[in-house]
C-alpha cells in the first residue's frame, strides 16, 4: 500500500497525552524511525476539540482540521491515527471512513476494537488496507505482535495477565500501605494513576475490552466481548489482603481467557476478576502501574510480556512502532487471520472448571453462625483446606471468617452461596476470588 | 517473494531435536499455521547426516538430499531451513548458496549469525529475500521480533538478560541445592541441561553470540561478536553463591549491552558475566533453563520477554514463526535496518563506569592478609561497603574473604587487583562479580 519512495504521511485525531507524544516522539527519534521504515514519517495534518490548548508541542506545521472526520479525505494522508478514544462517536465514524477511503488506521482504542473490531477488521481486508491497534492493549508492551506474529506458530492454549495499571496500582498499594480500597483509590486519582470517573477501570471493563482484543487473535475466535464475565475491584478490602497475604497469595485483577472443546465446537471462557495469585507465580511480583501478559503455547510453552501498560511514552510507542509496520508494508489481516476465518465460539460455561477459591464472609458476631457456614458447605460438597476466624472488623460488630477450599468445582462454591443466600448471619454479600492455578 | 497462491515451500537441514520438531510442530498445527500464514507450509524436502536414524517422525512424504547444498538447488523449494550448527562449515556454505539461489533462509544458528550476520543479511537484501533467525536468540521467546517490530520506535538504551538456559539452570541448581559448580554441571550434563562439552554454554559464548545479534538490532551496529567481552561461570562457587543469598542477591549469567555517545562517535558495550542481581530484580526470579531479555527504549521504558530459552517445542516455535512471516511477506532488513545503515561502533573501554562489586579472595589463613587487601583497596580508592571472613573453606587451610564495594569506578577496582596480583597471601586468583544495576 505504501509507496516506499516517499514520507509515511499521517494525520493525528485526538491531541490528548498520547497525541502529544506520539508527535514528541516522531521528532525525538527522528533519525532511527527513518532508518528502520525506510522512510520518513511525517505528521501532515492534526485534529483535536481545542485548537488553542497549549499541549508543550508546536502544531504550526501540520494542517489543522476543525472537523475531525475531515482528515479520512485529506489527499495527502495514508494513515489515520485515531487516539480520541470512545468506542463509538466520533472515533468510530473517523476510523470507517478512513478505511473508506483506503487510508491505513492506527489506533489505541481499546473500546472500539472490542467492540466494532470485527466491522472495522473486514473494511480494512476489503480495501486491503492496515487497521492496527497495538497502543490498544497493554500500553508499550507488543503483545498483539507477540501473539500475532510471535506465538503465530502455535495453538494458543491459555492467555491471562495484569491488563489494567490503575487496578495493579490499587491492589499494590493496599498490599503495600494496608489502606483500605477508597482511600488508595483517591489517592491514585490525587496521582493520575486513577481518572476523575475510574468505573472504567475498577470496574474491569477496560481489562475485558484488552482480554476480548487478545482472546480473538490467540485462539482465532470473533471478538466476543459482550461475554467477558467482569468483575472489579471495589470489594477488595485491606482484609482480604491481608488474609491472602498470610496464606501466600497476593491479589491481582487477573484477565484471563482459554478455550475448551465441546461436541459442539470451540467454546470460549473469557473473564476479569481479582484473584488469589501465588507469592512464587511470575505475576506476584508485578506491582505499580505495570501490565503483564503470559500466552501459553503448545510448542513455545509460556511465554510472559511485561512492562509499561500505559502512559504517554509507552502508548506512542507502541501508536509508533505500528506506523513502522506500515512503512515497512509489514502489514497483514488486523486479527491475525482474515475475519472470514475468525471461529464464532460460543462462550463457555465454566461451573464443572475445578480449581481452589478463597472465600470472604463478614457475619455478624453471634454463636451458630460458623455452623451456619460450614453446613452449607457441606451440603454443597465444598471441602475446606483452611478457615480463619478474625475478631470484629471496622467500628460495627461484624467479623471477619476467610476461608480457601480445596480444589473443586466452581459450581459447588456457587450452591454454597445459595444456600446461605438471604441468611441473616451475613452482614455483607460474600467476596469469592479464585485462586489463580499456576 | 512469496506468491500467496500456492503453499510456502520448505527444505529441511538438520534433523536434531528442533528439525524433527518443526516437522511435528508444522503437522500438529497444521490449520492453525494456514489459517494465519494464509497458505499451507509443506515441507519439500530434507537433509541431514544419517538417513535411517529414527527421529519419531515419518520422513517417507519427503524428498531425501545426501547433499545439504543440495536442498538450495531444488527448483521446487522457496525457503531453507538450516538447523546443522556451527558457525563455518555445511551451515554456512548452505545459507550463502540459499541465498545467491534466491531463496529464503531461517535459521536457529546464532553462531552463523554472529560471525556472519552481515555478509548473509547484505546477500539476502541484494536479492531480496528474507533471512530470519528468531530461534537463534533465547528459543521460543520472540525477542528478534520484540526489538525489530515491537520497539521500533525507540532509541532502545540497554539491552541485558539471561540468554543461556544452561548457565541458568547450573546457577538456580547451585543456589537451591548448595552443591558446587562440578556437581551441578555433571547432574545437569545427566539431565541433559548441558552438553557432553558444555564449554560453549559455561563459558559464556553462547550467551556472547546472542548478545551480539541483540545489540545489531537494537542499537543498529554492526554486529561485532569478537568485542563482546565474556566470562564465564566456572569459577563461581557453592560459597559465592551463599554470600551474595546473604546479601540479598542470586548470582545469574549476565549478558549486557549499551551504547555510549562520545566524540567519535557511538561506542559499544557488550559483555557476558555473572553478576549478583537483587532478590528485588525481575530477573531473580528466573530459573532454571528458562531466558528473559530486558530492553530498556527512551519512550517505551523498560520491557521484559520471558520463556523457555531452549527445547525442541520452543526452537520449533520460533522457526515456524518466521516461516509465517515469509508467507505473509511479512519481511523486510534482517537485521531491521539495512545492513549499508548500520553503524561501526567501536567498543567502550568500561573503566570509568561505576558500579558495586562483589569481590571474593581466597587466601591463606595467617595473620596480615586482610591488612594486605584491604591495604590496596584503600591505595586504588576503593571503599568498602560490606565484608565477610568466613573460616577454613574446603579442605585446605584456605579462608575466605568477601566483600562488597561502595559505588566506585570499574577501574579502581582492576587497580586494586593489579596491587595484589603475585600476592603469596593469595591461594586463588580472586573472583570479582559485578552487581547488576537496577
Amino acid at each position: 500500500m505504501h509507496n516506499t519512495q516517499r514520507p509515511l504521511r499521517i494525520a493525528l485525531a485526538g491531541l490528548g497525552t498520547v497525541g502529544a507524544g506520539v508527535i514528541r516522539l516522531l521528532e525525538a527519534n527522528r533519525d532511527v524511525i527513518a532508518a528502520r521504515a525506510g522512510c520518513e514519517i511525517e505528521v501532515v495534518a492534526v485534529s483535536a476539540r481545542d485548537r488553542n490548548k497549549d499541549r508543550g508541542v508546536d502544531l504550526s506545521p501540520f494542517a489543522w482540521e476543525d472537523d475531525m472526520t475531515a482528515l479520512a479525505s485529506r489527499d495527502d494522508v495514508d494513515v489515520i491515527v485515531e487516539l480520541v478514544g470512545g468506542s463509538d462517536g466520533p472515533a468510530l465514524a473517523l476510523a470507517r471512513t478512513a478505511l473508506e477511503n483506503g487510508k491505513g488506521v492506527v489506533t489505541a482504542n481499546k473500546a472500539m476494537i472490542a467492540h466494532h473490531g470485527l466491522a472495522l477488521a473486514e473494511a480494512a481486508e476489503a480495501r486491503n488496507v492496515p487497521l492496527k491497534f497495538e497502543a490498544a492493549v497493554a500500553g508499550g508492551i507488543p503483545v498483539v505482535k507477540g501473539l500475532r506474529e510471535g506465538t503465530s506458530a502455535n495453538r494458543i492454549e491459555r492467555i491471562y495477565g495484569i491488563l489494567n495499571g490503575t487496578c495493579n496500582y490499587i491492589l499494590s498499594e493496599m498490599e503495600d500501605t494496608g489502606a483500605d480500597f477508597a482511600e488508595t483509590l483517591e489517592e491514585a486519582q490525587r496521582l493520575g494513576y486513577a481518572e476523575a470517573d475510574p468505573s472504567f477501570d475498577i470496574d474491569g471493563i477496560d481489562a475485558a475490552h484488552k482480554l476480548a482484543i487478545l482472546a480473538a487473535i490467540g485462539f482465532g475466535a470473533r471478538i466476543d466481548f459482550g461475554n467477558v464475565r467482569t468483575t472489579g475491584i471495589t470489594r477488595v478490602t485491606a482484609a482480604d489482603i491481608a488474609q491472602a497475604d498470610a496464606l501466600g497469595y497476593v491479589i491481582r485483577l487477573i484477565a484471563e481467557a482459554d478455550v475448551e472443546q465441546s461436541e459442539n465446537g470451540a467454546r470460549l471462557l473469557q473473564r476479569v476478576r481479582p484473584c488469589l495469585v501465588s507469592k512464587d507465580h511470575p505475576l506476584a511480583p508485578v506491582d505499580g502501574p505495570t501490565n503483564a501478559v503470559v500466552a501459553e503455547g503448545n510448542f513455545s510453552g509460556r511465554l510472559l510480556f511485561q512492562g509499561a501498560g500505559a502512559g504517554e511514552g509507552p502508548t506512542a510507542s507502541a501508536v509508533v512502532a505500528d506506523l513502522i509496520d506500515i512503512a515497512r508494508d509489514e502489514v497483514g489481516a488486523p486479527l491475525s487471520v482474515p475475519v472470514s476465518q475468525l471461529v464464532k465460539m460460543d462462550p463457555v460455561e465454566s461451573g464443572h472448571r475445578v480449581g481452589l477459591t478463597y472465600l470472604r464472609f463478614t457475619v455478624a458476631d453471634r454463636p451458630g453462625v460458623l455452623a451456619e457456614i460450614t453446613a452449607a458447605m457441606r451440603d454443597a460438597d465444598v471441602s475446606i483446606e483452611s478457615l480463619i476466624q478474625k475478631g470484629r472488623i471496622g467500628d460495627g460488630g461484624d467479623v471477619l471468617v476467610a476461608m480457601v477450599t480445596h480444589e473443586g468445582p466452581e459450581k459447588s462454591v456457587t450452591q454454597a452461596l445459595d444456600l446461605l443466600e438471604g441468611s441473616a448471619s451475613l452482614t455483607a454479600p460474600p467476596l469469592v476470588l479464585p485462586i489463580l492455578p499456576d
